[in-house]
Order: structure tokens, then C-alpha cells, then sequence
């Protein structure tokens, strides 16, 4: 617990919106964070420095892919993730849990772990909660996740029941695994899909176990944005005070406020690099579709009110040219705009919590957003 | 005249090789120099910003790509091309003939131009000298070049005479096409195959003509290393020693300390860039291709002797396992890198044209390559 500390700075009077700071061995990280995602070993288009250069705390790297390639072994010998990548600042790596789930009829589940048939070559591997403790802390991640399976929406209680108790199983499993060697922070993931009653067993049992910071598993997969929501609001309050809460996979610019609102700190999506990889830009006044014809003579910048790289060199004429001409630079650029938007929206959030100001700094985000459609509807 | 000048700055005890400065509109180009290719109004998978932090003095842009897309009209209401593509240092534009003329059975040629279809949807168009200025002079570039035929190699010499004369023809149509106005240079090509009478014909009425600096076209069109040495060997001295001399599409890192040592000022070539996104890249001791196994666990930069940003802070197993994974990355670390290497090589050889030691650094440059080519054979 040395290297790995969580304040709480500033709690929102009117919502349970928090403010923390997150101390680890290889810097600060202050909360509400999104942390974007390097699948590989690399946020897709950014260097490092760029990554920086928008504010990026700390990143996420995916055990999965790095296990399969080019090998958390390989990694480890080459001076860990953080070397290889040329990245000094925070990683969080998932547990590879979730890619492996995904991998439908190429997996089978058992008490041991999961048995699955690589996406690259067909190999088979067994990956279980000891294997996956150690691929990350031979990858060298800063916070390491537990070994859980994301249960898939809609399931049936039973399933989510016999799921969540394998996941609890899972995580003791996991905490034994990286015993107490080592300065990586460990996460539990609260599982118990849509159901408060196994969701507060799910919290209870990890909490029995005793982790460094809790996530919740198993929303923004496929499940309505109500849905979502109430399963925040009846599994935020079952998490401790004074340990950073995570949600995983999510989301959405609103997705973020809304769990900002209900206590999340950390947040993870692939939404704002994929979607700018497929020409969809996010803005103050929502998203945008840079491969449009209508913006083929806009010399406006993506967003005017946007302070980022991109925005002060570039008009949207350029960017449409560059997605319509299959240029590397329109990944590079589009990827640069839209992490940087996700991380100006959560500097925002942290001022506006600091300033006890958080819930007008809600409605000014969706009045903008109505504002500017209805203008362009008109 | 006023806006662009060429300066001959020292001269090479020993061999042709010079070193000069060309004065334009947007800065000064130290020759001799190689620009690197920005095909659509981008180097591929380059920022401006690192492009100058490689020492970039000038890029090249493909007057074709951007004619057919955005279209020149729109760039020029863009701003130019300059600010469309967020670059304020020099650019030199094609004309357009080469992309043109190699399109083949989809191009026919007539005194008045060339008629030809569109490789992106098929309409058709005729490009003729007035066009090719009109659409440079939109483009805005500081340096633009004549529209000629590169004639293919082999070819009859009575077709190189009629083509060269061609070319000679549509040369004075582009002077006049240009007339006195703005602030652009134009570059006069010389044509004539690898028949010294034909160049020294096409040299000779080009310069009647007058332009503000002469290229050597047709050259590194499929002929031997040999064949183009020659070439340059009786076209060069032809040239005015006060205008700067380019020649065109040229070429390997070799070719360029050969067309330095017989006194050429300017290169371009897609070799760096393109060679870089199929995972081939530039060293000191020749190229290697990133994507070989025995790279896999090589925690060595690149080049141990370069002093690139890539160098600098990745391992070969690093740029290896981002190619294997088709990482954005890879291409952008790749072209990175090679782009350094050949901005660095025409670095070095100023400096050492400017110490009278040229002769030295091309033997220099050539024993390294052998040393390390034997030592990977032993």
C-alpha cells in the first residue's frame, strides 16, 4: 500500500460526484480520469509525446493482445511495457478476461479458467487467473485487474448468478497469485449484471477479499443508457469511500458525465480512437462525420471552441480531405482531436467538482449539445 | 528574380559536388537538399511539426493527386496549399506530367497536352502546360516545375527526339503561361534520354528560354545505376552553374551521394517514405527490413550511430512487433526514421563540401556499408 494511495480531495455537494488523486510509483493521477486505450502497446496513431501533450495520466494496454503478441515474456525481457512503448507515465492492463469472453465459439469456460483458440494463429491457451496476474506483472502495469468474466446482456439471473460467484472465486485467486511482492496496484470487479442483490454480494464478497480499488464489470454491452445508469446507481454506493472506482468500457461523452455523477473515477473506451478512425469526431455540440460532402470547403476547425493541436492548424476541409484520401494523417489528426476532447471534458469535470460547481457544468454540456442541434436543424 | 536566388555558396576541390542556398518567399534552402514527397497534400504519416524537427527545408507536392482531389480551385480558397496543409516552409509542386504519362492506356498525348482519365473515378481531362501552371500557380507552390513528358527507358532515339522537342515546346508555352507575375520560380526540365547530343539540345534551348532553375528528368526510370551515372556525367555540365539543378525521382541513398559528387543541388524520391510503410528502413550500414524474425527480441535502436527521435527512444523489436501488428505507428516511426536518415546524409554531405572533404566522406560512406556488410556475412 506504499506506493499506491487514493485521496478523496472534494466531494460535490449536490450529487456524489468526487474529486480524487490517485498517488502510484510512476506519478499522480487525478480523478475523474479517462485513461485511453493502447491495445497493443500503442495508442493507435499517437506517439507518446502527443499523449502527453493532450494530458493522458495513464493509459490502458490489453493483456489478450499483448499476451498472443508479441508475448508478455518477450516484454518482460525487454525491459517491461513501459520501456517498450517509451511510456513513463501510469498503465492500467485489463485482466483479458473480457477480449477472451468475446471470442464466443472460440473459448470454453471452466472452474480452472478459460480455454481459448487465438485469434491469430488458432493456438490454443489456457488463460486463468494465476496466468493472467502473471502476464501483467511481467507486462509491468501499474494497476492490474482481476480475472472475471464480463457477463454478456441479456442473461439470465441464474447465469449471472453462477458467473458472478466464479468471478468472486476468480479474484481471491488473483490476490493470492500476486501475494504481496511487487508495487502493482490489484483491482476487484464487481460483476452481479443488472440485479442490485447480486451486485451488493459481488461488492461485499471483494471487499471481504480486499482489493486496491474496485471497477464495475459488465455495463456498456449492449444494454440501454437507463439501464446502464441504474446499475451505477445501485452498485456505486456498495463500493468504499477511499478507493478509486472504475468503470469499464465506458462510454459515451454523456455515458461519462453521467457516471462522473454517480461517483465513477476512472473510465476506459475505445469509442473516441475508433470513431476517429472511421472519420467521427467529437465536439462540444456532439459528434460529427468528417467524411461528410459538406465539409469539403469548410475552413472552420472541427470545433471552435476546442483548444487542441488539431483545431488550431487544421479546417475541416483538410481533415475530410485527408479520410477521403486513405492519409495515415487522418487517423493521426482525427485520434489527436478526439482524445483530446475526451480529456478536456474530464479537466472540466475536475474543475467544475472542485469548484463545487459540477451539476451547471452538467446542464451547460447538454444545453450546448440541444442548443447547437436545434440551430442546425433550423 | 527578386523573391528567389540561388547562391553558390563553396565548391568541391575534387569533384563536381557544391553547396548552395536558394533564397525564397517562404525561406532558405540549403542544397544540397532532398525533399520529401507529400504525394495529397501530406508526407505520409508525417506532422508538419516533424518534419521540421528532422530538418525538413522543402516538401514536394504531387500537382495530379491534388489537382484530381480536393481539386486546385478548392485549394486556393482554402488558403493555398501552404495553409491547407499547415506547412509555411517551401514547396516545390510537379506539373503533373509524370503521374500522367505513366498512367498508360488510360492517357493519350497530343501537341496540345495530354488527355487522360482520372485513376480515381474515370472522367476524363486534358492536362496541358497553361493547365499544369494554372493548377501550380493555384496550388500556390514556390517552386513549380514545367510540364514535360519523362520519357520511359528504353525508348527509340528518334521517339526521345520528338518527345524532348515536345517538352521543349510546352517549356515556353509555361513561361508564358506564367508570365511575370507572383512570386513562384519555375524550373525548366531537361529531357533526351541517355543521348548526350539530345540533352545537350534539350539543355541548350531551355536555357534560351530561360528558367529559374533546370531539372534533369528521365532519369531513374528503370535504367542501371551505370546508365544514370553516365547520364548525369554529360547532362550536369551543361546546366548554368548560377541556377540551382534538381534531379528529379532520385533515388537510393547511393544515387544521391553519386548525383551530389557531379554536382546536382536537389532530390526527391519516394524511396524513404514508401520503403519505410513496407517496413524497410535506412542505416548507415544499409537497409534492413524491420519485419524479419531475428529482429524479435533486439533491443537495439535502428541504427546505433543515428540520432532520430525513433533511434532515440524505440527498439528494433519494438518498430517489429508494431509492423507484424499493422500498427499506425509502424508507419509513422518507419517514415520517421528514414526521413531523418536522408535529410541527415544531405547534412553531412554539406558539411563536408563546406570542409573540402567530400571525396573523404563518400569513400567514408561507402566503407561503413562494406564493413558492416561483411561482418553480417562472417
Amino acid at each position: 500500500m506504499n506506493h499506491f494511495q487514493f485521496s478523496l480531495l472534494t466531494a460535490d455537494p449536490e450529487s456524489a460526484a468526487r474529486r480524487g488523486r490517485i498517488q502510484t510509483p510512476r506519478g499522480v493521477i487525478e480523478t475523474p480520469i479517462f485513461m485511453p486505450v493502447g491495445t497493443q502497446g500503442t495508442v493507435k496513431g499517437m506517439l507518446p509525446e502527443a499523449l502527453k501533450d493532450i494530458g493522458a495520466q495513464i493509459i490502458l494496454a490489453n493483456t489478450y493482445h499483448l499476451f498472443l503478441r508479441p508475448g508478455h515474456e518477450r516484454v518482460q525481457r525487454l525491459g517491461g511495457l513501459h520501456r517498450f512503448m517509451n511510456w513513463d507515465r501510469p498503465i492500467l492492463t485489463d485482466s483479458g478476461g473480457f477480449q477472451v469472453f468475446s471470442l464466443g465459439e472460440l473459448r470454453r469456460i471452466t472452474e480452472e479458467g478459460v480455454v481459448f483458440q487465438s485469434h491469430l494463429d488458432g493456438s490454443a491457451h489456457l488463460l486463468s487467473p494465476e496466468l493472467s496476474i502473471g502476464v501483467q506483472q511481467a507486462l509491468g502495469a501499474d494497476i492490474i485487474m482481476a480475472f472475471d468474466e464480463c457477463i454478456p446482456y441479456p442473461a439470465t439471473r441464474e447465469y449471472v448468478l453462477q458467473s458472478t460467484l466464479r468471478s468472486t472465486r476468480w479474484a481471491l485467486r488473483c490476490k493470492n497469485a500476486l501475494g504481496e511482492k511487487g508495487q502493482q496496484a490489484l483491482f476487484g470487479i464487481v460483476q452481479g449484471g443488472m440485479h442490485s442483490d447480486l451486485r451488493r454480494q459481488s461488492s461485499d464478497q471483494l471487499q471481504e477479499i480486499g482489493f486496491d480499488g474496485y471497477a464495475v464489470g459488465g455495463l456498456s454491452v449492449g444494454e440501454e443508457a437507463e439501464v446502464m445508469y441504474e446499475a451505477m446507481d445501485f452498485t456505486l454506493p456498495l463500493l468504499p469511500q477511499d478507493r478509486p472506482r472504475y468503470v469499464m468500457g465506458v462510454g459515451t461523452p454523456e455515458n461519462l458525465i453521467e457516471g462522473i455523477r454517480r461517483g465513477v473515477d476512472m473510465f476506459d473506451c475505445v469509442m473516441p480512437t475508433r470513431n476517429a478512425r472511421n472519420g467521427v469526431l467529437f465536439t462540444s455540440f456532439g459528434k460529427i462525420s468528417i467524411k461528410q460532402a459538406r465539409y469539403m470547403d469548410d475552413q472552420q476547425p472541427v470545433d471552435s471552441v476546442c483548444s487542441c493541436y488539431v483545431c488550431r492548424n487544421y479546417s475541416r476541409a483538410y481533415l475530410r480531405h485527408l479520410y477521403q484520401s486513405g492519409e495515415i494523417l487522418a487517423s493521426v489528426l482525427n485520434t489527436h482531436h478526439n482524445l483530446h476532447y475526451y480529456l478536456d471534458l474530464m479537466t472540466q469535470a475536475r474543475q467544475a467538482i472542485e469548484e463545487g460547481s459540477f451539476s451547471r457544468f452538467r446542464r451547460e454540456f447538454y444545453r450546448i449539445r440541444q442548443e447547437q442541434n436545434l440551430l442546425s436543424e433550423s
